[in-house]
C-alpha cells in the first residue's frame, strides 16, 4: 500500500544509531544497523515461537539471560534460519566484533537477522558491515537505522513519545520492520523500542508484555510465524529519573506509552503488508471467553477466502461465519450478529440487508468488521491485511 | 487447471439419477440433482465438523440416523447456510415433496446444498427443479447429476468400480463436487457413493471411515472448512450378494475399493483447485507420533508462504521447514531433511544444494514433497493445490 508516514526527527538521550551496506543484500542497499547505548541499559526482549529458530535468536536468548545490553545488531537481506552451527559460530563473531568496537563484552550485544531462510551469511560481508555501521554511530542516526532493517517493507517504520516523569522528560523511540510473514505471536517482525528511562528488568519486562499483547500479537497479515521474530527494549537510565518500580503510576505512563506506540507501528506492518490495499480491525465479541474470542478472530483473520473477499470489498459475511464456525469454539450460529464498517449485515445469524451500504465502506483502506457471537462476554481484536494477487505474485518467486 | 477427464459409461444396478435446471443459479446451468434407489438402501454419512452448518445438514443429520434412505436431493448455487428457520423449512418441504414423487417417506430423502452462503433459497425455483429431476430419473443420468451439483468447479468428477464377490459383481460408483473452500475435515465438498452391494450399517460406516482418512480428509486447497461438506454412501443390495460383515475378506475388498475411488475423485479436487496449476503430495514422517505428523503436514499444506512458492516453482525449503515450526510439534530442527520432487534440498536441517534440480521437478503438474522430522515414526500425507493470483481474484468478488 503507498502509504506516506511522516519522519520527525528521532533522538534518544543516550543512543546512537549506525547503519551500512555490506553487500548482504543483492539490491545494493543498507542492509547492517547498529544501535548502542552509552551504558549498560536494562534490557527485554521477546522472540519467536517458531521450533525453527535462526541462529540470532539463539545466541540473543542466550546474551538477554544477563537482563542488560549495550548493542542491537542487525542484518538484513539473509535470515540465518537453518544454517546450523555455521550459522551460529557466524552470529557470535559478529558480535564479539561489535563489543570489541564497543568496548564491550560479546555478552552484552543481541544479534537480529531477517531475509531468505537457508542460505549462509557471507561471513566477511556481515563482519565488515558491523564495522563500517560501528564507525559511524550517530545520535542522529535513527532514520537511516531504520531503513537498513527493512526486507520487503515498503517504507521504514519509526515513532518517538516523550513524558514527563517529575520533571523529568522520559523519551521513548521505537522502529519495526515487517511485512510478509506476519503472524499473531510475532511475525517476521524485529521491534527496537529505546528509552532513556531508568527502569529495572522486571518492570521493562512487564511493559513489554503488556504493550506486546496490545499491539504486534494483535496482527497478522498472511499467518505464517517466521524464525526470526525479535523484539527488543532498552532502557540506559540517562533521564536521571528516579528508578520506576513495578506497579506505580510512573510504570503505568510507561506502560501506556510504549503500548500506544507499539499500536502506531504495528498498524503500519499491517498498512505495508504485502501487496495489501485495506487494513481491517476484527474484532470478535459475546464470545464463551477471551480465549475462545481470540481463536474466533484468528480463524476469521487468517482465512484465505475472507481475506480475499476484503480485497475485493465483497461484503461476504457468510465467509466470516463460516471461518468462525471452524475455528473449534462451540456457539450459537443463530445468535450471531455482523457488522462490516459499522453496518449490520446478518443478525440472529441470518443475512439483514447492508450488503450494499456495506460494499461502500470496503473501500476505504481502513475500517472494521465486528462479529458478535452472542455467548459470553469474551473479546478479542486482530488487525489484518487483505490478500491480494500481487500478494501471490509477489511470494511465488521470492527465492528465485 | 485444464485436465481432461474420460467420462465412462457409470450404471449402478437398482440406482437411477436426475437432474434439472431450476434457475437458482444465475448462469442457467444445471442446479438440481436426485439420486434415487429403487428399494430402501442402507445409508452412511459424514458431515462438516464446522458449528455453522447449511440448513440440508441438519436435515441430513436427522434423517440419516434411520440408517437407510431412498434418495438424495442436492441443489448447487446457493448453500443455504445462515438462513435460519426459513431455510430449515424449505428444506423439509424439498424433502417431502420429493418423497412424495418417489413413493417414499421424507425421512428417506438425504438433502444436500453447495452454493453461496446467507442467501434464502427461493423456495419455488427449488421445489420446481426437484420436481423435474424425480420426473427425468434414468439409469444412465449419472454424469448429468454430477454436472448439476457442480459450483465453481471446471469438470464433473465422478468414477465406478466393478470386483466379484462369490460370483456376483458389485458395483461402486461415487460422483463429487469441490474447488475451492477445501480443507481437511471435509470441504466445500459433496461426495455421493452408490453400491448395489448388501451390506449393514455398521460396516458401511466403518468402510466410509477407513474411505474418507485416506481421500477426502487427506487434500486441502484452501484450509477453509465450509458450512455444508456432505459425503453420502447408500448401498441398495441389488447384486444379491451375502450380507458382507464387518471384518470379512468381502468387507476388506469393498473398503480397499471404496477407498481407490474416492482417492480418485479426491485428486479430482485438488487438480481443479480455484486457480490451482499444480498438486502437490506433502508427506511428513519421523515424527513423534502419527498425530504430531498430521499437525505439521496440515501446517505445511496450509501455510500461504509455501503455497504460493509451489505456485512459483520456488523450491524455498526454507517455508517449508519454517511452517512445520509453527506447528506446535516438538522437534529438532537440526536432524530435518527435505525432499522437493525426489530432490535433497535440506539435510541436518540446512540446505544441501539441489534447488536447481528442484526447480526443475517443480515444473511438473504433480510432485511430492517429503518432510523428515528424524524424531519418531510418525507419517502423514496430505495433497495440496498451489495457491495462485488467479485463486485471489475469483475469490475476491464471488458474491458481487
Amino acid at each position: 500500500m503507498k502509504i506516506r508516514t511522516s519522519r520527525p526527527s528521532i533522538r534518544v538521550p543516550g543512543f546512537r544509531f549506525g547503519s551500512a551496506t555490506s553487500g548482504i543484500k543483492k539490491s545494493g542497499r543498507p542492509d547492517i544497523a547498529v544501535v548502542v547505548s552509552e551504558g549498560p541499559a536494562t534490557a527485554a526482549a521477546a522472540f519467536t515461537r517458531n521450533r525453527v529458530v535462526a541462529a540470532p535468536v539463539v545466541v540473543a536468548r542466550e546474551h538477554i539471560k544477563a537482563g542488560h545490553a549495550r548493542a542491537v545488531i542487525v542484518n538484513s537481506g539473509n535470515a540465518n534460519a537453518c544454517t546450523g552451527t555455521q550459522g551460529i559460530a557466524i552470529t557470535r563473531a559478529a558480535c564479539a566484533l561489535a563489543a570489541r568496537a564497543l568496548g564491550a563484552d560479546a555478552g552484552q550485544v543481541l544479534p537480529c537477522a531477517t531475509g531468505k531462510i537457508g542460505v549462509q551469511v557471507p561471513r566477511d560481508r556481515l563482519l565488515s558491515g558491523i564495522r563500517d555501521a560501528c564507525a559511524r554511530l550517530s545520535p542522529a542516526g535513527f532514520w537511516r537505522a531504520a531503513t537498513a532493517i527493512m526486507t520487503t517493507d515498503a517504507f521504514p517504520k519509526g515513532g518517538m513519545r516523550r513524558f514527563d516523569l517529575a520533571g523529568r522528560q522520559i523519551t521513548i523511540a521505537a522502529m519495526a520492520k515487517g511485512a510478509g510473514m506476519i503472524a499473531p505471536d510475532l511475525a517476521t517482525l524485529l521491534v527496537f523500542g529505546f528509552t532513556d528511562a531508568r527502569i529495572g528488568g522486571v518492570a521493562l519486562r512487564s511493559a513489554l508484555r503488556v504493550a506486546l499483547a496490545e499491539s504486534f500479537q494483535a496482527i497478522t497479515v498472511d499467518g505464517d510465524t517466521s524464525t526470526n521474530d525479535t523484539v527488543i527494549v532498552l532502557a540506559n537510565g540517562v533521564a536521571g529519573n528516579a528508578p520506576i518500580a513495578s506497579g506505580s503510576t510512573a510504570h503505568r505512563r510507561l506502560t501506556a506509552t510504549l503500548t500506544d506506540l507499539f499500536a502506531e507501528l504495528a498498524r503500519f506492518v499491517v498498512l505495508d503488508g504485502e501487496g495489501a490495499t485495506h487494513c481491517v480491525e476484527i474484532v470478535v465479541r459475546g464470545a464463551p471467553s477471551e480465549r475462545a474470542a481470540a481463536r474466533v478472530v484468528r480463524s476469521i483473520a487468517n482465512s484465505t477466502l475472507t481475506r480475499a473477499a476484503l480485497h475485493g470489498g465483497d461484503p461476504n459475511w457468510g465467509r466470516i461465519l463460516c471461518a468462525a464456525g471452524y475455528a473449534g469454539v462451540s456457539f450459537d450460529p443463530g445468535r450471531c450478529r455482523v457488522w462490516i464498517g459499522g453496518v449490520p449485515v446478518a443478525r440472529g445469524g441470518v443475512g439483514c440487508g447492508g450488503e450494499r451500504a456495506a460494499a461502500q465502506r470496503m473501500r476505504r483502506r481502513e475500517y472494521g468488521i465486528v462479529v458478535d457471537l452472542g455467548n459470553g462476554r469474551g473479546a478479542a481484536r486482530l488487525l489484518t491485511a487483505d490478500l491480494s494477487p500481487a500478494y501471490v505474485r509477489f511470494n511465488s518467486t521470492y527465492s528465485t
